[in-house]
């Protein structure tokens, strides 16, 4: 199947930052880089894939854990530089530390 | 006002990724990059300010549009790489091009 995602503009080192949100939920789960490859294998196999950039390497996402991602929906941005992908969710989430998100850090007032 | 901007790691280019959320409806309306400077305006002003890196300048979203944002909470990631930032949207919507949100483009099967 062949997508459209020569409208996808890869920065200079050739990634692009992927936002990926709970479909059902609509939280932001994590952000992380895709390449060329990671992009296309996304889009063909149905669950995500990113670029690692410090292990320098394709990374399957819950290849290990289980915490899978299945795709919905792909979508980028007006400049064509940050993708935003929807996903359902597997196993307990999609952070490292075993959070359901990314993001469960607030910046407060000391 | 201090917060623990501590905590938040800027990258090579003294810049961090910041994904806006509506906070009403939880849609991603835009990501934008945000330097030392425009990360404290933003959480003292609780109005986003981005560092555009086509033009090297700070810039204060909606500023001369009206399409401000209201910041309503900011959160960073695991890795302390990347904010989301929680908003209250003013105006038409978050992208120059008019529209609510900058990802209106799907990624589709040709």
């Amino acid at each position: 199947m062949i997508f459209n995602i020569e409208e996808v503009k890869f920065n200079q080192d050739g990634l692009v930052p992927a936002i990926v949100v709970d479909n059902s939920t609509k939280d932001v789960l994590m952000m992380a880089w895709m390449n060329m490859e990671s992009l296309k294998l996304t889009l063909e196999e149905r669950e995500t894939y990113f670029y690692s950039r410090s292990r320098s390497e394709l990374w399957h996402k819950g290849a290990t854990s289980g915490s899978t991602q299945e795709v919905v929906e792909v979508y980028y941005d007006c400049d064509g530089d940050t993708l935003l992908v929807k996903v359902h969710q597997n196993g307990s989430g999609a952070c490292h530390t075993g959070s359901y998100s990314c993001f469960t850090n607030r910046l407060d007032a000391n």
